[in-house]
C-alpha cells in the first residue's frame, strides 16, 4: 500500500540498460558540478535518453559552502540531489576512467564501496556506457602544488563533505582548548585558524569564521574567544587578484580592521600536523588549516591523447561551439566539454562557476535544437551551426567579507574592457544584499530557496548551533 | 568590532577553574542525556555553580532519531547543544573515569582527540573535578549480548551519529544495487534491511524505513523498490513487550500488511559483514543491520564498589529520594543517581526516557530547595526530607508504526494496575497526532520546535532528500 505523501511528478519506467527508445539519441553527461548539473537541469529529458555519471550523488552549490562550514547554514541546503531527475534519467555513481571516441563509449568504475556478504565479495566491475552525444564536465581537482603535507593535514573547501569536516574541526579545536590543564600558549596554537589562498573562497571563509568567532564563540566561550586568530596567506602580491584594485583595498582594510591577519607574498613550503612552514618566516602552529587555492588537472582529461589540451592544466580545448578539438584541428561534434576541465581555444576564460554555468546553458540550447535539426547551408555550401558561437556575459563577481558586507565587481566587460556602468563596483551593505539575493538563482531548488533564507533567519534569531557530530 | 546579531542572553564571565563564589555550592552533572540534560535545564544556575561533564557536546532527542535516520528530519533538529547554557555553567567534553566519594572528587579524561603540533604532542591528561553535590546520569551502553560481529557489522540507533551512519548506509545500498552488471540475487541481498530488537525503537525505525521505501525510493528507484525487504527480529514471543497486547496485535497486523516481515522467537547467533546467522534458520544476507536491543552496564557504574547495585545491570541503587545507597544501607545525600544508570531499590522502573526525565525534575526540585534549606525536624527529631519520595507518573508510551499511524498505551498506572480511563489506549491517526505533538515537550528548544514541524512539512511537499555525504 503506497503511503499517500505529496504530489508525484510524472514517472518514466525503465529497466536497467534499456536501449534508447526508437528515434531517441543517448546523451551522456560526465559530472554533476556547475557544468554537468546545469546541462541535466535544462536538457529536454523527454526526447533525449540521458545518463549522468558522477562520483557524487549531488551538485554542490559552492558559494554557500563557506557559510555551511561555520554553521550559518545546514549542509543539506547547499546540495541538490542528481536523483531529483531519476528515473526519467539514468544515474550511475561512478568514475569515468577513459573515453573511446571512435567507438563512442565510456569506461566507468563504480564509486560505491565494493559489496561483500560474509566471505564472498562482489568485486566492483568496470562497465561501458555507449553515447551518441557526450558532455564532459568532470571539473578539476584541488591543487596542492606538490607541497608536502597539504593532502594529509589541510582541509579543502570544494565539496559539502569538506565543509562538514571543517565545521567539526572548528568545534573540536574549541573543545580541546577548553580542557583544563592546558597552557595558554597551547590554547593559542589550537585557536590559530589559517587559510591559504586569498581568492574569493578563502576570503569568504575567513569572513564567515570571523562572524562565528565574534558571535556564538564570544558568547559561549568568552575566555577562548580572545585567544582566537585568523590568518590568511597568499603567495601573490594581493588577495582577490581578479577583483578591481579599489575593491581589493577596501576589502583588505575591512578585514584588517576586524582583526583578520593578511599575509601576502607568503609562500608555504610544507605542512605537518598542526604546523605550517612558511618561507623566510618559519613555523606557524595552527588548529585548522583551510587550503583554498588552485585547480589541478582531472585524471580523465589527462588520459585523453588525441585532443588538444592546454599545456599546464590539461584542460581540453574546444572551438567556440564548445566541441572538443582533435590535434589535427577538427572538431568532434558529438562531444562537448565545459567547466573547469575545458577551455575555448581562442578565448580562454577563468575557471569559475559562472563560466561553467553559461557554457552549460549554451550546450543545452545546442542539444535541444539538434532534436529539430534540419541541416541548413550557408552560401559556400557548409552546414550552418545550430547557434552563434559561445559568448560569455560577465555578470560580475561577488565576495562576502564579513559583518553584513560584500564586494561586487562587474567593472570589466566580457572582453576585458572597463565597464562604464556606475553600478559596476559596489561594496558594503548594498553589495551584501546583492550577494544574498544572488543565491536565489535557478540552480537552487525551490526547497533550498526556502530553506536557505529560513536558516539565515533562524541563525540570526537563535545563533549558530554549536553541536559537533 | 562585534557583529550585531541577535539578542544576547545574560553573560556570566568566569575563568577556568574559578572557585565557586562565596556561598555558592558546586554541583557536578555527569551525562547529557535525558537525565543529565533535564537537570541542567531546570537547575538554578545563578545560585549553583554548575559543571557538566559528558563525552557528547549535546543532548539526543531520541524519539526523533528514527526519522532522522531515514531523512524525514535533519539531524541537527534532534540534538540540543549543552553549550546553550555556557558560560553560565562550565562544560568539559570528557569521560568520568572514577569517583572518590570520600574526597568528593571525580577523575576525568578528555573525550577530545589528543592535540599535536608537528612532532610535539600535548598528551590528554586526566583531571580532577571536585563537587559538593553530584548527579550521576551517565546512562547505559548498547547491549550486544556478546554476540560475535555485532559491534563490527551492525548499526545502533542511540545517538545522532548512529542516525547519520544509518542514513548514509541506506542510500549507499541503493546506489550499490543500482550499478550495472549486478545479479538480481545480489541486488536483493543488498536491499534486505534487517532490524534486531522489536521494542519501540526497532518498530519505529522499521516504520520510518517503510515510509521512505514506498515514497521517495519508489519514485526515484522504481526498479529497486520492488526488490527491497524489511525484516524485524526479536528473541521474545512478541514485539513491543511493554505494550498492551491488543495494541501489539494491531501493530503486528499493520506492519505485516505493509509487507514488513516480523520474526519473533528468533535468536541471532552471530553476525558477519553483510550476513546474519539465525539459530535454526541459517544465513540471512543483509545490506543494513540495525541493532536496537538491550542496555549494557556503564563502565563508570561498574567501577563503583562501595555502593549497592542491581546484580546483572550494575545500575546504582538509590533510595526513594534518589540518593545512592552504600552497601551498609545508608544514603549518600550528596550524590543523586538517575536515568538508565540507576534504579530505585524499592520500586524498580523501566529504563526509559520518561522515567529519567521525571527523576531529573525531582532532583532539580530537591537541589533548588536545598538552597533555601532550613533544617526541620519530625516528631522523632529526624531531619525532614526536602520533598516527598519520588513517584513516577506514567504518561504512557508512544510508538510510530508507519503510514501516519501510531499506538499509544497508558493502560497501566504507575503501580502497574490497569487504567480504566477510556483514552488509555489509542491507535491509528489520533495516536499519530498525539505522537507528533508529544514531541513538543519542553526539552526541545524553541529553535527545534520550529525546525521539526517545518522539516516534516517540507518533506511532505518535496519529498525526503536523497543526497548522501
Amino acid at each position: 500500500m503506497l503511503v499517500p505523501t505529496r504530489p508525484c511528478s510524472a514517472r518514466f519506467t525503465r529497466s536497467f540498460f534499456a536501449a534508447p527508445g526508437k528515434g531517441t539519441q543517448r546523451l551522456v553527461i560526465l559530472g554533476s558540478g556547475w557544468g554537468g548539473y546545469e546541462v541535466l537541469r535544462g536538457i529536454d529529458k523527454k526526447n533525449w535518453d540521458v545518463t549522468v555519471i558522477s562520483p557524487n550523488t549531488y551538485f554542490n552549490f559552492t558559494p554557500l559552502l563557506a557559510g555551511a562550514a561555520v554553521g550559518t547554514l545546514e549542509f543539506r541546503c547547499t546540495v541538490e540531489p542528481v536523483r531529483r531527475y531519476t528515473p526519467q534519467v539514468q544515474f550511475y555513481q561512478a568514475w569515468a576512467d577513459s573515453i573511446d571516441f571512435k567507438q563512442k563509449s565510456i569506461t566507468c568504475t563504480p564509486a560505491t564501496p565494493p559489496v561483500g556478504f560474509g566471505e564472498s565479495k562482489v568485486p566492483s566491475k568496470s562497465f561501458n556506457i555507449p553515447y551518441d552525444k557526450l558532455v564532459i564536465a568532470v571539473g578539476a581537482y584541488r591543487q596542492t602544488f606538490n607541497i608536502p603535507g597539504v593532502k594529509e593535514h589541510a582541509h579543502f573547501l570544494k565539496d559539502v563533505r569538506d565543509a562538514r569536516l571543517i565545521r567539526t574541526r572548528i568545534l573540536e579545536c574549541l573543545e580541546q582548548a577548553n580542557q583544563p590543564d592546558m597552557t595558554e600558549a597551547d590554547r593559542r596554537k589550537l585557536l590559530n585558524f589559517c587559510i591559504v589562498g586569498g581568492g574569493p573562497t578563502g576570503v569568504e571563509f575567513a569572513a564567515e569564521l570571523h562572524d562565528l568567532l565574534h558571535s556564538e564563540v564570544a558568547q559561549h566561550h568568552p575566555e577562548l574567544a580572545r585567544l582566537t586568530r585568523i590568518s590568511l596567506y597568499d603567495v601573490a602580491d594581493s588577495i582577490l587578484g581578479s577583483f578591481d584594485s579599489s575593491l581589493v583595498r577596501y576589502t583588505e582594510h575591512t578585514l584588517r580592521k576586524e582583526g583578520i591577519n593578511i599575509y601576502t607574498k607568503h609562500n608555504v613550503e610544507k605542512v605537518e600536523a598542526g604546523k605550517l612552514f612558511i618561507k623566510d618566516v618559519g613555523e606557524v602552529p595552527f588548529g585548522l588549516l583551510v587550503w583554498s587555492t588552485g585547480l589541478a588537472p582531472n585524471p580523465l582529461t589527462s588520459s585523453i591523447d588525441d585532443f588538444k589540451k592546454r599545456p599546464r592544466t590539461d584542460r581540453l580545448m574546444t572551438d567556440e561551439f564548445l566541441n572538443v578539438l582533435r590535434t589535427d584541428g577538427t572538431a568532434d561534434q558529438d562531444v562537448f566539454a565545459i567547466g573547469d576541465a575545458a577551455s575555448v581555444e581562442v578565448n580562454p576564460l577563468p575557471a569559475t562557476a559562472q563560466v561553467a554555468n553559461q557554457k552549460a546553458k549554451y550546450v543545452v540550447k545546442s542539444l535541444n535544437r539538434l532534436l529539430q535539426y534540419t541541416p541548413s547551408f550557408d552560401e559556400k555550401g557548409n552546414t550552418k551551426p545550430l547557434q552563434d558561437p559561445f559568448r560569455f556575459q560577465n555578470r560580475g563577481s561577488l565576495a562576502y567579507i564579513g559583518g553584513w558586507r560584500a564586494i561586487y565587481d562587474r567593472s570589466k566587460t566580457s572582453e576585458g574592457e572597463p565597464d562604464q556602468n556606475p553600478m559596476s563596483k559596489e561594496s558594503g551593505k548594498l553589495a551584501w544584499l546583492l550577494w544574498r539575493s544572488a543565491y536565489f538563482t535557478q540552480t537552487l531548488s525551490l526547497r533550498n530557496k526556502i530553506l536557505v533564507p529560513f536558516y539565515w533567519f533562524l541563525n540570526w534569531i537563535f545563533g549558530r548551533d554549536l553541536t559537533r557530530f
